[in-house]
């Protein structure tokens, strides 16, 4: 029967205890959230929903079409245009999602011939577009630049090392600047995934490369996320002008997707309007999660020292870390839960993200749950 | 010098004619719209706009995290529960993009020893899911059953046939019962992507497959856009409960993306209801996409005729066919034009698209334009 072997992964999957199921929530639940990546609290603002609601108004509810042929209206270049500026590029490009901006950044800069170096940690977005990619793909040693130097050095032609700036499981961030310096000694262009950094990291949240001197730099190029600091949906690509028109030609991702809706494009314009004006939405994000850390490995949890806004405890097993999740959750705490096979080492965790509209009372709640709930 | 071959490409674009550009459009464009894929004009009927500014500020901005986290809301649910029951199909699952959606379906169906039989004009998302996936992928000749069937023949194992149910670029219908018939004498699953005919095609527009008979079928499974005949943003799988179980379970596009935007799952729930309401939309975008090409062929311009919304017309060479569009462009009509690579035998074509809500005098008026700019 068509599908049939389709029931005995389901089975596989009960005996491993690595079920997933979809818990649909409610517009006002009353779970504390320490889950999502709104990190900057902004999906809720009235100025970002007020963004997406006059978007539509004003626009349509959707694109209609490639952004090559209807799909590109005079907000998705305004979005452009304030994206590149506040994150210090020449130009950026907008898509319907992160991950269709990290297929398109790395297909079309991996081409046949090409190396593409890929940092093992990297997210499922990156790895997907480097198996798409025409080019060769080389994992390396997580957050190595050494391990970067030696795969090119192996090569000639074009090349490009790969890399998520801050990693979505551990929070930990990426080695920028010796990065881009390995790639600089053997010509390479540099491609990192700003989607946990962008509106936490740099000064006022510029992100990651900007903190690491690398903005505008002609063989940088940055992908981010439209749907985590900025709180609402889409992804862009950020880097010098003729990358930019390179990807209009090439990326199969955006020539043959619908464009951004019009809805997502205002409300992560008028997030980032938002961002310029309280820069310290950012600093405050990073200061909730050294908090939550310390406070965290006081009490002799197993936590990683977090360089953005994502605090990882380890658990002692996947069932035990899905138990501990939803005991949070039964105690009114929302938190991630990570297991294979989304964990590269196979560790499974808790994921807490912090967020910048947290006060110390819920910190401090968030924590006291944490340990009451512990395996 | 990093990046600098893609200097030597956007020359050699240059000199074939194949540079393109974005071209942003105001909210109030004059133009007389053949372009977008908007088949119902519900982008900017004000139910859907609405639908998506209440979604926006009753859920937020964005849905904040992966579906599997934070970003499953209840409206989520409502959509997928009505959409599947409109197709009628058993269970929905809503991605971020009918780009994401194919990825999902192709690469979750396809595993490691499985046998993918793709059409050879199917769109850039299968293609990329057969790339994707860890099973065999084998190319058959266009929209030909037995084609499908010779190459389920030599295959021992799991198996699907992947195809569009309308194919974009003609606007061809594939021969949907032909390819269950060829699925089921070899026990494969057949997934087919229903972009172009969900709301146009069946009775009340509920899509290629329920009018071929194969809704709910426990070995058919079809992806649908919400960004074309629903004019919103996003894709959905739809099909038997356990696959689409499988793929909250294996789906990387799914698992690793944020969850679609409230706004745009607001956008299309509302134009869902307001098609269920008037199904007279679904006949008429297929009256007039007939009206188009009989006067047009009458015309003696080469059309295909078309099986849904979508009317190919073919242009003499690529430089031709841009100039066309601009042409037609400058006498207030926009049309698509498709060159390559975006189309699979290299032939250029003006696109046009039919809309329900298109009038007798506009599309005499688009008839009139397209002759009198004739190359």
């Amino acid at each position: 029967m068509a599908f049939g072997w389709i029931d005995d992964q389901a089975e596989l999957r009960r005996r491993a205890g690595l079920v997933r199921t979809l818990r649909p929530r409610p517009a006002d639940s009353p779970l504390l959230d320490l889950a999502s990546n709104d990190y900057l609290g902004l999906a809720h603002h009235p100025e970002v929903t007020e963004g997406a609601a006059e978007a539509a108004r004003t626009w349509g509810g959707g694109a209609t079409g490639s952004r090559l042929v209807t799909g590109t209206t005079e907000l998705h270049g305004e979005l452009e245009r304030e994206l590149a500026d506040f994150c210090g590029f020449e130009a950026a490009l907008v898509f319907s999602s992160g991950y269709a901006a990290n297929l398109a950044a790395v297909t079309a800069l991996g081409p046949h011939g090409s190396l593409i170096v890929s940092d093992a940690g990297n997210h499922a977005s990156l790895i997907d577009g480097c198996r798409l990619a025409r080019g060769t793909t080389q994992v390396v040693a997580h957050a190595e630049p050494d391990a970067v130097r030696k795969a090119l050095h192996t090569h000639d032609g074009p090349a490009v090392a790969v890399s998520d700036t801050v990693f979505s499981v551990d929070g930990d961030a990426a080695p920028l600047a010796g990065l881009a310096e390995a790639c600089r000694e053997y010509g390479a262009g540099l491609v990192v995934d700003d989607a946990h950094g962008l509106g936490v990291l740099g000064d006022g949240g510029r992100g990651a490369p900007y903190a690491a001197g690398l903005a505008g730099a002609d063989d940088v190029v940055v992908t981010v996320t439209l749907s985590k600091s900025l709180g609402s949906q889409g992804g862009a690509v950020l880097g010098p002008a003729r990358v930019i028109d390179h990807l209009v030609n090439a990326a199969r991702t955006f020539i043959f997707d619908t464009g951004l809706a019009p809805a997502a494009t205002g409300a992560a314009l008028a997030a980032l309007r938002l961002l310029r004006r309280e820069p310290e939405r950012a600093a405050r994000a990073r200061a909730v999660a050294g908090e939550l850390h310390a406070r965290l490995t006081a009490e002799g949890h197993q936590a990683v020292r977090p360089d953005a806004a994502v605090v990882s405890v380890r658990a002692p097993s996947p069932e035990e870390a899905v138990r501990w999740a939803a005991d949070c959750r039964g105690a009114g705490l929302a938190v991630g839960c990570f297991r294979p096979p989304s964990v590269p080492d196979g560790i499974s965790r808790l994921r807490l993200t912090a967020r910048a509209d947290l006060t110390d009372g819920q910190i401090e709640r968030a924590v006291r749950v944490i340990g009451e709930t512990r395996p």
